[in-house]
Parts: structure tokens; C-alpha cells; sequence
């Protein structure tokens, strides 16, 4: 029997999408598939950490960074946002349910050891750096996305 | 031969991506794929009844369950929504160009064998119980839907 | 050894997915997938030309062309938009970061062989015509798309 491979390729930077994302990584990586989460562009927010990290950054970087949300915790709804209302709610709704909330889920995800990616080229443009993220992630472009895309079974753009 | 497949994890509550999904999944259907739809999120809308069902909820599940459209017909667009009026608009067109409504679509999918699937999880979170959704779909997990996609030759997240 | 093949449904119109898109399929060109990228919905604005093209249309479908942005640089974001003037900040980013707009990168697609489809079913429902895309894509429908996926390594709807 061959491995079998999940790839979801984070691009957006909403709270419920990225739950999606998440809970299908760690179920199929529960599955015994080897899963990869590419972060790219908002998806990056996932992988941030909570605290001001000091940086040395051009100004169009810092109002990037300024404007993002850090971390997992902090990013906002695909629906019915409702100027950070929404959030609250389905945080509140989730506790009520015992669904874990993104951030223990990226947790989870490491404790599996799918494999956490930053795409280098939009931390880059976003001016994000590595010591803003995350600790022990991978770091990568397009043509390790693609590596291991093509022997996927399952592959999600999100 | 072996029989091809198409999954689709439809997450989005707009009236045109769930468009797209189904013209995939209808079009698949057409070519002999065997076919899943997988809602979760704010895709389970689109097999919300139309008519009010009286049900015994806590307040949060209430006010999710209130904020939600009821059924496919009454899901807003993902661009130029302007406030109602980009729905109405594209639904008129539609009709002009004789393009079946969403709601059409949903029934011929189900005519098609395309099994329809709503995710238990996001149910439970969105306060949706199953009186409320329309008859003869399936209930099932993450672990279900990964089943089906492993083995498919298409596999989209919408 | 046999053909690696991607397929990308663009349904967004927004600058930045359709950037991911574009990004995906040129880095899977580049190692020698047969790449097909099928507009649909909104991802046929990234093939409209900059200018005004004269037609001969319906009030309806005239509306829709107006409101819709003419060509890849018209496109806005899909976060952080800000009335116009995220898109101006990350075109500023990107350029001196050396990244290709999303312009060039549908010209390098194009080079490389990518197949770029226009859906002939959303044309007509959003009242676009040949003449208003630029020239040597091709026209299908979904038909045409899932022939394409069918044998994809890596199929993504964006």
C-alpha cells in the first residue's frame, strides 16, 4: 500500500476557512496520510505569533504587519464578521460544543506532524519574517508546494 | 475501468460559488463520476428549508440559525451584492438566459445520485438541526468525506 | 513516465487569488505539467482587455460590464482592499520586491503553454463577449474542464 498525501494550500486569512483547513488536515493526518499546509499571502496569519515581535522594516512592510491580524486567535470571519462580533460568537459557540479553538488546532496539527510551510515569496511581499512566526515550520517556495502536491491525493486550495 | 469520482467540500454560503459547485458536481454526474458534496460551514445554507421549522434551541443557535439564509434561493453573492440587489440581478439574467436557479440545481444533483452531505460538526456549532435541512441527504464527518476524496480523480474546496 | 497535468477552476476575481493562480500554474509549467487554467464567474476578468471595447449588448449584461473590472490590473483584493488603496500598496511592495504583476503573469502563462480557457456558460450569463478577452485563449464549458481534471495531478478551485 503506498502513503497515501494531503496538500491544502492556506491561502486565506479567515478564522473559519483556516478551521476547515485545519480539521481536515488532522483528520486525514489521523488517516495516516503525510499532510502539508502551504501557507501563502493571509494564510500567513495563522502560522504569526501573539506578541509584538521588535522588527527592522520598511515602512510599506510595517503597515502590512500593522494591519494584519497576529495570529490564529485574531483573525476575523468569512461571514458575518459583523466588526468582530461574529468571532466572538462562534468562539463562544465552539467552548459550548468543546470544539477546539484554531490555535489549539495548529497545535494539534504540529503534534501530528503535518508539515507547517510559509511560503517564502508572500513573506516577503508581506514583509513578514521568520522570527514573527511560529517555531519549528518549514520554510518554502511554489516548487516544494508542487513536489508534493503531485503525488497527493487529496489537494485543497483554501 | 474503474469508476472516477469528484468531491467537493462546499464551504461557501454564495449563491455563485455554490452555483459553481453544482454545475461541477451535475456536470461530473453527467459523465458517470460518482459524485459528493460535502457542506460544512456556511454551505449547509444551501440545503436549509426554505419555511420557518419550529425548534427548541439555545439563545446563540437562535441567533446563528437567524442570521443564516433560509435555503439556496436566499444566499447573497460573493462579489457586487450591493445590499440585494446583485442576487436579483444575476437571477434575472439567469432566467433570460435560461440557466437553471440554484435551487434547480440542487434537485437535479439529487435526481443525479450526487450524494449530498452535510457535515455533522459544523451542525452542531451552527445550531442546525436535521428537521430544518431538506429530506434524503446524508449526515457525516470529516472521516467520511476523506474516505470518499482519497480515492477521487477530482477534489475541490469551494 | 507519464504527463503530470494541473487544473485550476479561477472563479475570484480578486488581484490576489488570481496571483496565487497564476503563481501555481506557471511554477507547475515551469516542471512540465500541462497546465490548464478555466475562468469562470469573476476569474473572466483577468482575461478582459484594458479598454473599451464597443458591443452590442442587453441593459442587463451592460450593467454587469460596467461594474465589472476591465483586465488583470483592475482587479482588487480579496483582504484589506481599503477602497482602493490596498491594491496600490501591495502593486508598490511587489515592485520593489521584483514580483511580477498579475499582467505579466498572464502573458508568462500564456508563453509557457498554460491553457488559458474562457467558460462559455458564464459569458453569456455575465454578457461578455470574444471580442472584450484578449486574443489566443480558448472557449469551453464544463464538459471540456472535467475532461482536464479527470487525469490531473493536482486540480484546484481558486
Amino acid at each position: 500500500m503506498t502513503q497515501k498525501r494531503t496538500t491544502i494550500v492556506l491561502f486565506s486569512g479567515d478564522y473559519d476557512k483556516a478551521m476547515a483547513a485545519y480539521i481536515i488536515a488532522n483528520g486525514a493526518a489521523a488517516y495516516d496520510h503525510e499532510v502539508t499546509i502551504f501557507h501563502t499571502f493571509w494564510g500567513l496569519n495563522a502560522l504569526r505569533k501573539n506578541e509584538n515581535i521588535e522588527t527592522d522594516k520598511g515602512f510599506l512592510e510595517k503597515m502590512f504587519a500593522k494591519m494584519m491580524p497576529r495570529g490564529a486567535e485574531n483573525m476575523g470571519l468569512s461571514k458575518m464578521h459583523f466588526a468582530g462580533v461574529g468571532p466572538k460568537l462562534i468562539k463562544k459557540v465552539m467552548k459550548k460544543h468543546q470544539a477546539l479553538p484554531l490555535s489549539e488546532l495548529v497545535d494539534m496539527a504540529h503534534d501530528q506532524d503535518v508539515k507547517l510551510v510559509a511560503c517564502t515569496m508572500t513573506m516577503d511581499l508581506l514583509g513578514l519574517q521568520e522570527k514573527e512566526l511560529r517555531e519549528e515550520i518549514d520554510y518554502a517556495g511554489v516548487a516544494a508546494y508542487l513536489a508534493d502536491a503531485e503525488d497527493g491525493n487529496v489537494n485543497l486550495f483554501i
